[in-house]
């Protein structure tokens, strides 16, 4: 055993003066590697080459003809052509905006003169779609006598699923929506659609909703990079963190960097809940960006028997806001009638989140528990 | 045990007596709910109304002093309820379009003189992007060597991940795809992002395409409906079975029935393909619907490995098409290179599904496998 | 416009006496359906009888010559049936033990003087696998020195996927933790993963879990039922919350109740993380059962990065108790070391979750942030 | 940019040189990992160590002061250690034996005198759950007469997720199930839960079935390893594809290489049916394993409507043969009901097949189409 112990010993000492040596020409390669990239620069010429790429390991994996295969070299070389794009792309980006630790300002990113982001959590409240005047009316009074709540949300371009439901009031939900708000001193959040009607709902709103639908259409991101509106980033119910990541990038990309991302539940196999309220999402995005981060409890949840116990979650995990759907009577909602919060059950979350003094009067006229 | 029986027999006696009450009792609230529908469509009056709904629930559930609890009650009196709507909503829609037999005339639906759905398989073959002309002249050369292929595919406008990744050559690439198909005698299938570029793209293709991405955008899908070119509508890979049936409802609904639906692969953990081929929704969408179904294998798998086979099981299945990616030179590709087939890989599949005749000429200049 | 609304108002006045004759027969047919299991019970007769249940189906859809179809009234009776089948099911089980309001006592689930759901959240920590005798030597004086710290967790049995992996070191690795943790005060729990090695197991420690690969393991569950020591029950990556209180209703029916439920992630498309935590299944078991709820973070995320974030989502949620995987140098961890938290960085948990005095000297010995 | 371009081949120049060292220093290293592991091998030392790959990404990354970063280069080093301890792994185990080319003989794998994986699908038929001497005798009389089938399932042991439903025969299903197929002449194959009941089944059938809820039990997959039965391994409803060949890997390991894989559908998002029947999985597998595949379609699908179509396109895809439930009087049926075929829709399942004649008495006594 002795005798092995010092062959093993010496046979590692090779090792380490290979990786040693195998270290230094890879630095040297990087070197090579960012001189291509500023020539092509200077030059005018195309990135990255695939063929080029193709060739170097076809010629190297062509005879091999030592202890690695052609499968095991191709691998060892492909992960440093990877890294070899990834300093040609740091060079060239010096990094993706959304990555970027100076993104929001300390001061949050503002809807008007509410901050998002700088600390104290925002609750944005309303309904599911816009009905009508005296529905946004009932909305609008409740929201607004809550002191912490100053965003007020509700759909006037709906994305249903069917096309015989409710589709919205369109324009005139819009005005409805602006006029409501501008009455109670209130901020508006409202989903866009299409890039045809973009500028109608820019006009009417403080902020911007791209809902989970929409989050890989990059035609519309494009569109509302170009306007400087803050914008609400939903991700979509079947989309990774990173692709939430790089649909806030296309914003980005285009100088609109007032982007917030939510979080509203994604699609999985389990049904008790509408969708699964994916928390880690919540960690990783405040670690990953300096974006803000909210969560739509509505939309994860689908139901309101753990609402609180979920949006405490939500908080406690880093989150800098919560959405929820109230309505006043949700039983006659046009839409998403199981989610939402009808006003006594909306002013107890409130009171869970210690965002309402206990109600007195209210819970009087029969409240439910 | 013989006395047990005896009145178990007498009890179930009981019980048929009073289904044949209920039964009689059903019926007749049927013909009231008819009549009340009758009386709206007279009065201009709107259709279902969640509030009295509500109330009758409410009402039914107030005193529930037998045996059954007042959510026993409410589940039983929802499926009334819930049967009622059924029989107005066919009154009002003499069913969805969707799921009429008669949708799809006996000789398919014409992509020009490409008919899909009249029994005999329809392959569409080209690039993942369309990159130049010498790209798409090598594979319109190829496709329209192959006597049963007339359906070229190229993407223009390409909804990209990154955005600084290739986004399609948009334009100059609409006019590349239409002018090579026309000198090769090709039909043509491409992707149409955003209302803004609808009228464009319909003017350069024979067929449009919706992607995976764009399947709940009902914006579009509503613009679409008012053309009457064929679109072929991808399933999104978040998206069931029903909701595809519902975008392609939008469709339909504004007037447009040459609606082709496309299988490509659902996101699940399973990570050894791109997405995972989702088989039964090709059986299950050949039975509720007559819209012709293609199945897209290079998005569904994202390897070549096993795509023959897997797109015999597809043609199985009772798949009215296919399509593949295929590229003059897959490694140089700007994008998907790893899921397009070469020329002689795509002549190899072409083969093994009988399409074409065994290559000479071509294998002995040593074709893969 | 005045005489519609005076029809539809007399349309309704109908239905609404038509549905209180409905409910006042709904009613009568229940005392019927308990009367027959009273009947049932008495004669030692087999509970609901399928084949009687389609006769009556076809029965009543023989002739549907009203306005709803054959499904619509299969689907209303469904709906009684179904009702009727769940008072009988409540009249035999007076509900499932594991929905029962009294199943804990208030004090707690106790693993020897250690109470779970008593209001204290219990943290249980320790490596992966139990390698050496130094190896948790190291980890339980470790956790030992934190006040609140009482169980040691280790696996000795290890359900690794791939066969050639170390697979625990199996009675040696029982002894090692009974023996550890003795000397420390602690108590234990460690895995059981089959029905042949339960007592050996079940003589060793304080506590049993039944891994998340094991949750369906009904024989298991059953022999796990027999005894009286608390169980440790991890939802599998793939089992719905209602699977999980079925496996718990497995121990719980042979009349074992020390059963403490776990959530550890699920499997979803998502690979940012090894699993998704599902957060809405907390609150939901904790709104379901009166069983502890705790949460194992390790398994969850499977990265450390954000792991407290998480955490204290996972409290805020409701959970009694958290579950870390520690090892005094991870790197060398046979099993499982990108996730286990080394000594500093366990340590900076615990003061991050106010359970730990902040650190002094290790910081000054090189603590990593 | 002429000079760009030679500046820039000057550079690939030297890329190449620098490519052409790493590797032959590559080959080299990959030399000395082979030497060490044969050194350890000789010495009777323990395999990789993890320690000391941790300590040469420590100290290749200390001070990373090239263009390549600390990430990069460890990323980098990692695809080196990784191929080196795949060969490694080659050296030891010359493969896993799941992979191997030389794994089922030509004539297939035997069950009694039925050869699976020769060439002829193989049809395995019957109940879900064994429920009387009667029951069994009608099935064995229908899959007896139709000239291919010689495999009769049905299940003893039920590891049903409700511990209130039934929970199978047991010991007499065994009975019944061996004295049942003697008469008829046909082999059987049943599940096998717990390794306490390993023995009795074994004694009781031709074939061990591992369920998908136990294909992570390896406890109970090493102890059938041990036996030399056939074994029909289901896939884990919610295992990834080289999950499932590791659990294979379990059973060959200890010498049993009569493993027959099954896929029978993963759990998804989507619920039109009971799981998502992953038909590249068939493809995939055929591809990487010698070992016969077959399709559960009843479990894949949960309901009937679509199961010809999808048994085809199982053929078509390489299928070794196909599972179906059926049953005489499937709405009597303890379990699964719902897509267990009754008598007529077998047979007409088989006619689709080409595996019966067209029934004729039977059709005119009613046969559902």
């Amino acid at each position: 055993m002795k005798d092995h112990e010092e062959s093993l010993a010496a046979l590692r000492g090779e090792i380490d003066e290979i990786n040693e040596q195998l270290l230094a020409l890879i630095q040297q390669r990087g070197e090579l590697v960012l001189e291509i990239a500023r020539v092509k620069q200077a030059g005018g010429l195309e990135g990255p080459d695939p063929e080029r790429e193709a060739d170097i390991l076809r010629r190297l994996t062509a005879h091999a003809d030592g202890p690695f295969g052609a499968s095991a070299i191709r691998d060892i070389f492909k992960a440093i052509l990877r890294a070899s794009l990834d300093i040609q792309e740091e060079a060239r980006h010096a990094l993706m905006r959304v990555y970027a630790s100076d993104l929001v300002p300390a001061g949050g990113i503002l809807v008007g003169d509410v901050a998002i982001g700088a600390g104290v959590p925002v609750i944005m409240a309303g309904p599911c779609s816009i009905e009508s005047r005296e529905q946004m009316e009932e909305v609008a009074t409740l929201v607004a006598a809550l002191p912490g709540l100053r965003i007020l949300r509700g759909g006037a371009y709906k994305p249903r699923t069917n096309p015989y439901t409710f589709q919205g009031l369109r324009e005139e939900g819009l005005d409805i929506l602006q006029e409501t708000a501008r009455r109670h001193g209130l901020r508006t959040v409202t989903e866009v659609l299409d890039t045809s009607t973009l500028d109608a709902v820019a006009a009417h709103t403080d902020m911007l909703q791209v809902g989970a639908r929409n989050m890989y259409n990059t035609e519309l991101l494009k569109a509302i990079g170009r306007l400087r509106k803050p914008v609400l980033l939903k991700r979509g119910f079947m989309a990774t963190i990173e692709e939430l990541l790089l649909s806030a990038e296309y914003i980005l990309a285009e100088g609109n960097e007032n982007v917030v991302l939510c979080e509203r539940g994604i699609r999985t196999f389990e049904r008790a809940t509408r969708n699964t309220l994916d928390i880690s999402a919540v960690a990783l995005l405040k670690k990953e960006t300096s974006l803000p981060v909210i969560v739509d409890l509505s939309h994860a949840l689908g139901r309101k028997d753990i609402m609180l116990p979920c949006a405490r979650a939500a908080l406690a995990a880093g989150a800098d806001g919560l959405m929820f759907e109230t309505h006043p009577r949700p039983e006659r909602a046009l839409s998403d009638g199981l989610q939402q919060l009808d006003p006594t059950e909306f002013h107890h979350m409130m009171v869970g989140l210690g965002l309402a003094a206990e109600p007195v009067s209210s819970t009087a006229q029969g409240a439910r528990p």
